[in-house]
């Protein structure tokens, strides 16, 4: 009788994640390579009492708890990519970049953060919309997603990149951040009034923000400033074909979903979790399908993980 | 695409647990009823960092942790079984008789231990030594071991158990604690030279030691003590086959390996675990083959966990 092979223990550490897909994403590809592997959503919104939630303060705990009893990673999402830096031993070169960290492995002893984020949107670009300009990039959305995108757009090569955001201050902070980082003058915070002007001369668009959503429907910018010359990004997968996809494909401007940015970024966990390589493209058609079921949404809350 | 099924997070404290069976027995009966469950040994005597272990002082801290991200239950074993009690919402019965738990399990945010030693040698005496009389029995061995076995055997009906051990305050402390329970005078404190005179008139032996184990090999008693109208009972399973059963059998004893307690207790916390019905002749089958086979006693250094 063989000895049982390892096992892998992961998951996800974040606010209100019970929807999250990415228990069905790991563990369907962890069964592809046959391997014994749980991946668990640790809701920092769970409740864990009568009348009480655990509250986002209680990350570092929650991170120090798995460390203790064998995780073999984590990924990490809002709001707890920046805070759980601290308490982390090491981490890659993209992930001290950006300042956000989205998977941590533990090995041997120590935390090394991890920002898939990055990666995953630069290998669904590459893929999706190979060749696309990158002289000029307007890009909507400057939070958490917003900043990942950016690092990626700039680490591809794009020479300039326009930002706006409805909130001025986030606008302003990661303009300064990526001119500190790629070179002063490359990235442009302007106001939503700027956006006809920059859009005009624009070779594509990259959406980070959660308008499109189910819970945020409609458009996050005027239908009008949308035109056939430019590649349009979106990084909303939920649902896949957003209004912005739509109206841009109508215009036919070339298009990228959400679903590759989202499944890449597992796809690179999964290899930092167990160093194999993942099938990708099965775990974009994992991800196309799921997002297509509303079944799986309640996997989370099943859980009660 | 079905939404993915409830996995189950089970594991086991204690120190020195790397050889543990626990998790081949778990993981395989798991994968009989098509469940992703994963069993990780929380080694309280694992390295924590250059020259330190955990230690036994930190298992409330990784019973908590566990609770803290969702397992669903944990086994607990030497030295955690009596000094974790204080540390959870409510016992069984028979955990609390006993004083002492090996299986907790937390549902609703509560913990809750039980006892699955007690219930597990019942079940496999039932099975393997059916119709044996219990009107006096013998035992070595007043450990951990020996009070769950003792108090089996007089919920099974014992009627007079006479207890020996080297330690003589854990026979005389374990004696009390019986008469308290059962009825006095029904548990007899003998010291070993009154074992000739014990067995001679006993129905049956029950041996709880580790004497017999690969790191204790021989016999736990004089050879001349045993004689054929004894049945002889073993809690060591490693190796299934003592000196003190072939010494017995040679005699014409009946007897019970410790396979059966081992595997019936397994069974029995995945049930509480699972609360599904454990397939326990294939996990008896499974028992057997791994005491067989030294390779997956490599299993919980090999994880790591």
């Amino acid at each position: 009788m063989p000895p049982p092979a390892r096992s892998y223990l992961t998951g996800l550490i974040g606010s209100g994640i019970g929807p999250s897909l990415s228990p069905a994403l790991h563990e369907r590809e962890a069964d592809r390579h046959g391997l014994r592997l749980l991946y668990r959503t640790l809701d920092l919104a769970a409740p864990t009492g009568p009348g009480g939630v655990r509250g986002a303060e209680a990350a570092p705990e929650l991170l120090q708890a798995a460390r203790a009893v064998g995780f073999d990673g984590l990924n990490i999402t809002h709001p707890c990519k920046q805070s759980l830096i601290d308490h982390l031993d090491e981490l890659s070169p993209e992930a001290a970049e950006l300042g956000a960290v989205n998977t941590v492995v533990f090995r041997k002893g120590r935390a090394v953060g991890h920002n898939t984020d990055v990666t995953g949107f630069t290998q669904s670009f590459a893929r999706g919309l190979p060749g696309a300009p990158l002289g000029h990039v307007v890009q909507l959305g400057a939070g958490g997603a917003g900043a990942a995108v950016s690092h990626a757009l700039f680490g591809m090569g794009a020479d300039r990149l326009t930002l706006a955001d409805k909130d001025p201050a986030r606008t302003e902070w990661l303009t300064a951040d990526l001119n500190h980082r790629f070179g002063h003058g490359r990235a442009i915070a302007a106001d939503l009034a700027a956006l006809p002007e920059a859009l005009a001369r624009a070779d594509g668009l990259v959406h980070a923000t959660p308008v499109g959503m189910a819970a945020h429907p409609g458009l996050p910018l005027p239908a009008e400033l949308l035109h056939g010359g430019l590649w349009v990004a979106e990084v909303v997968y939920r649902p896949l074909n957003t209004e912005l996809l739509r109206q841009a494909r109508r215009l036919g401007c070339r298009t990228l979903d959400g679903g590759g940015m989202a499944a890449f970024q597992a796809a690179d966990a999964f290899r930092l979790f167990t160093g194999l390589e993942p099938h990708t493209d099965r775990m974009l058609e994992d991800l196309a399908r799921l997002v297509a079921d509303p079944e799986p949404m309640r996997y989370g809350r099943e859980t009660g993980a």
